[in-house]
C-alpha cells in the first residue's frame, strides 16, 4: 500500500481500479515490403477496425454528452470514408513498396502540415482532428493498445501526467469515477474540469505514474489530497465510511439549493457562479447559484476563423439573461491577447505576455471588437439583470474611455430606435495592484467592483503562476493579498459600491472566512462550490470573522494565516 | 526647417551636422566567374583596407577609451590575419569559381554556426566578433560606404534608428555631439548610455531618419526633447545662447560638488549613484555622490563562460569600497535570471521571463552561486561602508532565508579566521508591490529599504515596459506608485529605517520634488544626473512639498500630478 500526497483538486472519494492514460510512442519506421495487396489489405483492415469504434464511441457519446460533442467523432468518420484523403496512402504503398504505417504517417503529415500552414481557425482544427484520426489508425496498424479514454466501459480512476480538453471531453463519466495526475494545480484545466464534472480529483502528484500500475485498486481522496495504491481491506473500509460522510454532507448541501446564504449574524452575502457558455446555466440553477458573477465571453472568439458577428454575440447573451430569469448576470468583456491567443486576430509575439496587450488594452486599440460587443450586449440588456464589467484595467483613464465607448453605442442604439435597459451596472475587474491601490478613486466612478484573485496575485507578487519555479509565491492567503482586497472593499463600501470576488479564491474553503470578514458582498465560484460554500457560510459569524481577518492583516506571512484560519475552522467556529 | 519631438534622454543642447547610422543591406549574391587571380586579388585588397581602418581605429580607441575597450578590435585584426580563417575563402573561389563576396559569407557563416553552437559564451563572442569583421570586409567588396561610428573624424549628431551597445561603445566622444534615434525610451540602453557619456540626446522620435539625411545641419535638443532639421540662423543663434545658458548652470552645479544636499528648511538627504563595473566609480566621485545607492553586481557575471570565483568578486567589491573611502556603498546581490541570462547557467525558458524564475528566487534555489557571492562580499567589507541588498523580495520568508545564509557564511568565515566586517547593513530591494504593501512588517527586520522603480512600476501597473503596445502604462507617476512609494517610506521610519531609490525616478526633476515631501532619505542615480539634483533640491521646502505629495496622494491620475508638480515648479516654488 502506497499513499501519495497531490493538491485537493475536486472533492469527494472515489474507490476504483486504474486506467492509466498514456499518450503512446506512435513513431514509425520505413520498412520495404513485397507484397503489396497483403499491406494493403492490412491498412483496410486497421481502417475497418477504426471506424467501427468511432461508431461506437459517437453513438455513446451522443447518448451521453449530447449532440454537440458527438459532432467531433462524426467528423473523424467523414476523414476515413474520404477517399481523396484514403486512396494516397494505397498509391504510396504501391508505387513505392513501403509499409501502411509508413505511408499512413507520411501523407497524413502533408495534410497536416498543409492544414495548418493555412492561416484559418478552422482548418486548424481539421489538423488536429487528422492527427487524432492517424493515431487511432495507427494503433491498429502498430498494435499499441489504445488507451483512449472514451473507449472505457468499467468504473476506473484514470491516471494521467496530465489532462488535455481533448481527453477530458472523451471521459465517460458513468464510468470515470476519479482521476489523478502527476502535474497541474487547483487552477489547471483539468482541476477545472474534474470539479465541473463533480469527479474527486487530485492533481500534481508529481508520480503516481510511477507508483500505480493499471489495474491496482486505487482510493482518490480529492478532500485531503491523497491517492492510495493497493489499499488493504481496512483502509477500503475506512474510505468507503468517509465517502458515505461526505455523500451525507453533500445530501445536506443539496437542501440548501433555494436557501439564502446568510451568515450566523445575519449579514446575506451572494453566491453566484463563474461561467463559459450559456450552456453553464444549467449547472449554475441546479446548485443554487444566485447569479452570474462571470460570464467569460472568451469562448464566443474561439474556435472560429474570423471574430463573431454582434448577432452571434447577441443570441449568446440573451440566452443567458433569460436563463438566469432576472437574477444578476456579470458579463466581462473580452478578455483576449496574452496567453489567450486568437489566430485570426494575429497579435503580436510578446516578450511578457502577462504583463502585455490584453483584455481593455487590446479592446481600447481595436475598437471597432469592442464596439460589437458592447452593442451585442446593449441590445441583449432588456433580456435580464445585465451588468457590464471591463477587464484589466489598471487606470481611470482606461475605464473613462471604455465607459465613454459604451454610452456612445447605447446612444447610436437609442438613435436606431432599439431598446435598452436603462439600469446596467457598469464595473470593472480589480486584478491589477494599481486599481487595487486606487480603488478610492474608482470607487467613485464604478457601480460595482469584482476582485479577480488569480491576476492579482500573480502580479502582486510578481510571479507567473504558470511557471512551476516561482509557483511557491502563488499565495492567496499572504497578508499583502488580504491588505488590497481590503482596501478595495473598505474603499468601496465608503462610496456606497458593492464587491465581488471572481477568482478561484471566492471558492475557498481558507479564504471564505477571512473574506466573509473582509465584507466582501458576492462570492463567484465554479458552481459545484455553491453549495458548500452556502452550507460553510450559514455556519459564520461575520462579527468573530472581521476579528479574524482583523488578526490575519497583521500576519507576516502566508503560512501564518492558513495556521489561523484552519486553526479555527477546526477547533472554534464549527 | 523642421521640428521633430522625442523623448528627452540626456541634457544638454548640441548642434552639427548628421551622421546617419545604418545598418546596411549585407546580402551578398551568388556569382560565377573566370578570372580566379583578380577576384583573389580583390579579396586581398579589401582584407588589407579592412586592416588599415582597424588599425587606426584600434589606435583612436586605445586613446580614447583605454586599453579594455581597444582590445575588441586587437582580435578583429586576429581574425584577418589568421589564415586558417582566411585561406578557406581563397579557396572557395578557385576551386568553386565564385564570387569573393559570396565566398567569404558563406565561409565566415560556417564559423559562425560553429561557433554559436557551442555552448560557451566565450565562443558566442567570437561569434560577434566574426561577423563584425565580415561586414567590414563586405563593406569593401560590395562598395558600402561604412557607417561605422568608430570612423567619425568630424563634429557630427549621430542618427539612428537605435544605437546598440557595441555602436555607443565605438562613439569617438570628441566628435559625437549628441544623437537622436527614431526609438528607445528614458531607460532604453541609448539614453542611459548619452547620460554617462554627458552628451544631449533625445530618443524615440519615431522618423529622423524619414525627417534628416547625412549632413543635415541638426540641433540636439536633449532639455526638452526636441530635434530641429536645417534651423534657419535666427533658430540657431537661439539654441546657441540656451546652450550658453545650460553651460553657466552646469558650470553652477560644478560648484555643489562637494557640498551636502540640504533642502532650504535644512533637511538633509543623500545622493548617491548607481554602478556597474569599480571603473564606474570615478565619476561618481566626479559628480559629487555621497555613495553608491545600487552596485549593480551582474556585470561580474556577464562576458565570461563560467560563474567568476570567489576572488575575482573580492576584488571588484573591495576595490569599489576602497575607492568610495568609507562612503555607503550598497551592494545588490545577483539580479540574474528573467531577461538577463547567463549563457553558462543554462537557465529555463519561461513564458513571462518578468515574472519568472530570477534575483533572489535563483539564488535561493542556487546556493552555490549566492553563498560564494557572499563570502566575497563579507570577506570585501572591511575595506569600506558595505550594505548588502537583495533584490526581487516578495514574502518575509525568503528575506528570512537568504538572511540565514549570510549570517551561516559570516560564521564560517569567521571561524577560518577570516575578519569580517559588524557593522554591515542588510537591507531589501522593494520592487514587488506584495513587499510594498507588507513594508511595515519588512521594517521589523531589515535595516533598509531601497525602492526599484523600474519594476514596481511595471508590476504595479501589469505592463512589461519594454512592450511598446502597453509601454503607455509605464506611468511613474501614477497616484498608485506614489501611494506606495508613501507605505514603504512610512513603515520604515516608524521603526526607524531608512529608504533610498534606485530606479530611474529618483534621478528625475518631476519625481524629485514629490519623493522630498514624501520624506524619500536617499536617492540614487546616474552619476552625472546627481549635481542637477542637487541643485533642485537645495531650493526645496521639504515642509512645502509635504503639502504639495499630499495632495498628489489624492489626484486620479498621472497627467494632474505631472500638471501639478511642473505648474508648480515653474509658478510657486522657484
Amino acid at each position: 500500500m502506497i499513499k501519495v500526497s497531490g493538491i485537493a483538486a475536486s472533492a469527494g472519494i472515489a474507490i476504483a481500479k486504474a486506467f492509466i492514460l498514456e499518450h503512446p510512442d506512435y513513431s514509425v519506421e520505413k520498412r520495404q515490403i513485397n507484397d503489396v495487396i497483403t499491406e494493403i489489405a492490412k491498412f483496410d483492415t486497421a481502417l475497418g477496425k477504426s471506424k467501427a469504434e468511432l461508431e461506437a464511441i459517437k453513438e455513446h457519446t451522443l447518448q451521453e454528452l449530447g449532440e454537440k460533442k458527438a459532432e467531433i467523432f462524426a467528423s473523424h468518420l467523414l476523414i476515413l470514408n474520404d477517399p481523396e484523403l484514403i486512396n494516397p496512402v494505397k498509391i504510396k504503398i504501391e508505387s513505392e513498396l513501403v509499409n501502411a504505417e509508413f505511408a499512413l504517417n507520411e501523407t497524413a503529415s502533408q495534410f497536416i502540415e498543409m492544414f495548418e500552414n493555412m492561416k484559418s481557425a478552422y482548418l486548424q482544427e481539421r489538423a488536429a482532428d487528422m492527427r487524432d484520426v492517424t493515431k487511432r489508425v495507427l494503433n491498429h496498424l502498430l498494435g499499441i493498445e489504445s488507451t483512449n479514454p472514451s473507449d472505457i466501459s468499467e468504473e476506473v480512476i484514470v491516471l494521467a501526467e496530465d489532462l488535455t480538453p481533448s481527453d477530458t471531453a472523451q471521459l465517460n463519466r458513468n464510468y470515470v469515477k476519479g482521476f489523478a495526475t502527476n502535474i497541474g494545480g487547483r487552477t489547471s484545466h483539468s482541476a477545472i474540469m474534474a470539479r465541473s464534472l463533480e469527479i474527486p480529483a487530485v492533481v500534481g502528484t508529481k508520480n503516481i505514474l510511477i507508483q500505480a500500475k493499471h489495474g491496482d485498486l486505487i482510493i482518490v481522496d480529492g478532500l485531503n489530497g491523497h491517492v492510495v495504491v493497493n489499499p488493504s481491506d481496512e483502509v477500503v473500509a475506512e474510505y468507503r465510511s468517509k465517502q458515505k460522510q461526505y455523500d451525507v454532507q453533500r445530501a445536506e448541501w443539496r437542501k440548501l439549493r433555494d436557501q439564502p446564504t446568510i451568515t450566523m449574524d445575519g449579514v446575506h452575502v451572494e453566491l453566484a457562479a463563474n461561467i463559459g457558455t450559456p450552456n453553464d446555466i444549467t449547472g449554475v440553477l441546479e446548485n443554487g447559484g444566485e447569479g452570474v458573477g462571470l460570464y467569460r465571453t472568451e469562448f464566443l472568439y474561439m474556435g472560429r476563423d474570423k471574430l463573431p458577428s454582434e448577432d452571434i454575440q447577441y443570441n449568446a447573451y440573451k440566452t443567458v439573461l433569460e436563463k438566469m430569469e432576472g437574477k444578476p448576470v456579470v458579463v466581462r468583456t473580452l478578455d483576449i491577447g496574452g496567453d489567450k491567443e486568437l489566430p485570426y486576430l494575429s497579435l503580436p509575439k510578446e516578450m511578457n505576455p502577462f504583463l502585455g496587450f490584453r483584455a481593455i488594452r487590446l479592446c481600447l486599440d481595436r475598437k471597432d471588437i469592442f464596439r460589437t460587443q458592447l452593442r451585442a450586449l446593449l441590445r441583449a440588456s432588456i433580456y435580464g439583470n445585465l451588468r457590464i464589467m471591463f477587464p484589466m484595467i489598471a487606470t481611470l483613464g482606461e475605464f473613462r474611455e471604455a465607459k465613454a465607448i459604451l454610452l456612445e453605442e447605447k446612444d447610436k442604439l437609442i438613435t436606431e430606435g432599439v431598446t435598452v435597459s436603462d439600469s446596467i451596472q457598469l464595473g470593472i475587474m480589480v486584478e491589477i495592484p494599481s486599481t487595487a491601490v486606487m480603488a478610492d478613486q474608482f470607487a467613485k466612478e464604478v457601480d460595482f467592483f469584482s476582485i479577480g484573485t488569480n491576476d492579482l496575485i500573480q502580479y502582486t507578487m510578481a510571479a507567473d503562476r504558470m511557471n512551476e519555479n516561482v509557483s511557491y509565491l502563488y499565495q492567496p492567503y499572504n497578508p499583502a493579498i488580504l491588505r488590497l482586497i481590503k482596501m478595495v472593499i473598505d474603499a468601496a463600501h465608503r462610496e456606497g459600491r458593492w464587491v465581488g470576488m471572481c477568482g478561484e479564491m471566492a471558492g475557498d474553503e481558507t479564504a471564505i472566512p477571512l473574506l466573509i470578514g473582509l465584507g466582501l458582498d458576492e462570492f463567484s465560484m465554479s458552481a459545484t462550490s455553491i453549495l458548500p460554500a452556502r452550507s460553510q457560510i450559514t455556519k459564520l459569524s461575520r462579527a468573530k470573522m472581521q476579528q479574524v481577518a482583523a488578526q490575519a492583516l497583521e500576519l507576516q506571512t502566508a503560512e501564518e494565516v492558513v495556521e489561523l484560519v484552519q486553526g479555527g475552522l477546526i477547533y472554534l467556529w464549527l
